[in-house]
């Protein structure tokens, strides 16, 4: 029942390359985009990547797979449903924090919103994700849902969750990739095509974000990893 | 045994998407982009979105849910594989000559190659393709392939086969938001912030290369709608 050494790999994995995206997006905000702020300025702006990376990534990836750790088997199924829960909720807090400042800088600036792929994108995965929630609270943690919904649910809810996942790293490239054209080649002193360090620095977080996603989609499509089904459940 | 009508659903759906993608992405290059060549000019880079949205996004999607369609099953599962494998690697030969376009364009405008978070994304995605292509065809068309080699990569390439696809969706939505910035923001008559027909097409564009990717692996990750296996498998 136990599952092999491979699922604690992927485990620690996850959460070690989850602390590095961590580290490493607050460093770029911090080192080189001149710190964090709220005050409509681009210091400001600075805390989009960070909640977004946090929020939408690596808190969201950790609820999704906190199921899957077997000390947590022997405990109540209900217990755990509060744990994924409130993790998804705090993930989606963070999230939608995340879209207020950069929302908040762009009003503070002048530019307009909701133009480029990245933000069409990007808010598509906060709507969906927030839908997911509002779903997986209805069919899983309210005591009045039927079975019959729970069990049509559960698929449905096993499939959003990871193209929430996957839309959110789609979202993060590609959020990336325009923050380093827009102030790197907006700057006079060096251009993203010269491959400063801070553009190989916030790459390589590109890297690291994508190979968190791949650990814990990982996790989740291995079905022998999964909580075995009890009377409680 | 046969897959109930959602499954057709889900297939005649990655179709009309797929052909909505090429229909798409041609017309942008065509209508907006001046056309298509082979002479290092932007011409010649208009083949990268081209080559890159039919090889590595939809015929790499058609390549991998061909197995599921259940008037197959009755078929030989060698001639199955040959067509999986061939697709693969007209996929994978498109996807190539779309990094040569670029390449080529690159040089002929003396513009560097390899800075862009998109770039090192799409590179380690074709990459990962042709590493995957090559173990597939050394674990399951040579016929010196030992059986417990098989059944070893089986899971393997089912998952590769997975993160190829969600790599690929990646690239294409960070290099269409790309695009738009350098050719809209690097013209005198419009932004892309001030959302001009053409970034309104190309984004439209990228959110059907999500919708496409996404109903593929929905259909990949139904188990019931795996083809039997069978002894000769």
């Amino acid at each position: 029942m136990t599952p092999p050494a491979s699922f604690y790999l992927s485990f620690w994995l996850s959460l070690l390359l989850g602390l590095l995206c961590l580290l490493f997006v607050i460093c770029w905000s911090c080192v080189w985009r001149g710190g964090l702020g709220w005050d409509g300025s681009y210091l400001e702006f600075n805390w989009h990547p960070v909640l977004m990376v946090s929020g939408l990534v690596v808190l969201y990836g950790i609820a999704a797979v906190v199921y899957r750790v077997p000390s947590t088997w022997r405990q109540k199924k209900s217990t755990w449903k509060l744990v994924h829960g409130g993790l998804m909720l705090l993930a989606l807090l963070l999230s939608a924090l995340g879209l207020c400042a950069v929302f908040d800088f762009h009003r503070a600036a002048s530019i307009p919103d909701m133009y480029s792929l990245h933000s069409w994108v990007g808010l598509s995965t906060v709507l969906l994700f927030a839908f997911q929630w509002l779903l997986g609270l209805a069919g899983f943690l309210l005591p009045c849902s039927p079975p019959w919904f729970r069990s049509r649910l559960k698929p449905v809810h096993i499939l959003l969750g990871n193209v929430v996942l996957i839309l959110s790293l789609t979202s993060c490239i590609s959020g990336i990739n325009e923050k380093l054209i827009f102030t790197l080649d907006g700057s006079t002193n060096e251009s993203y095509s010269s491959l400063p360090l801070e553009a190989k620095f916030a790459n390589f977080l590109g890297i690291l974000i994508v190979a968190f996603g791949m650990v814990v989609l990982r996790i989740l499509s291995k079905e022998e990893w999964r909580r075995p089904e009890t009377e409680e459940s």
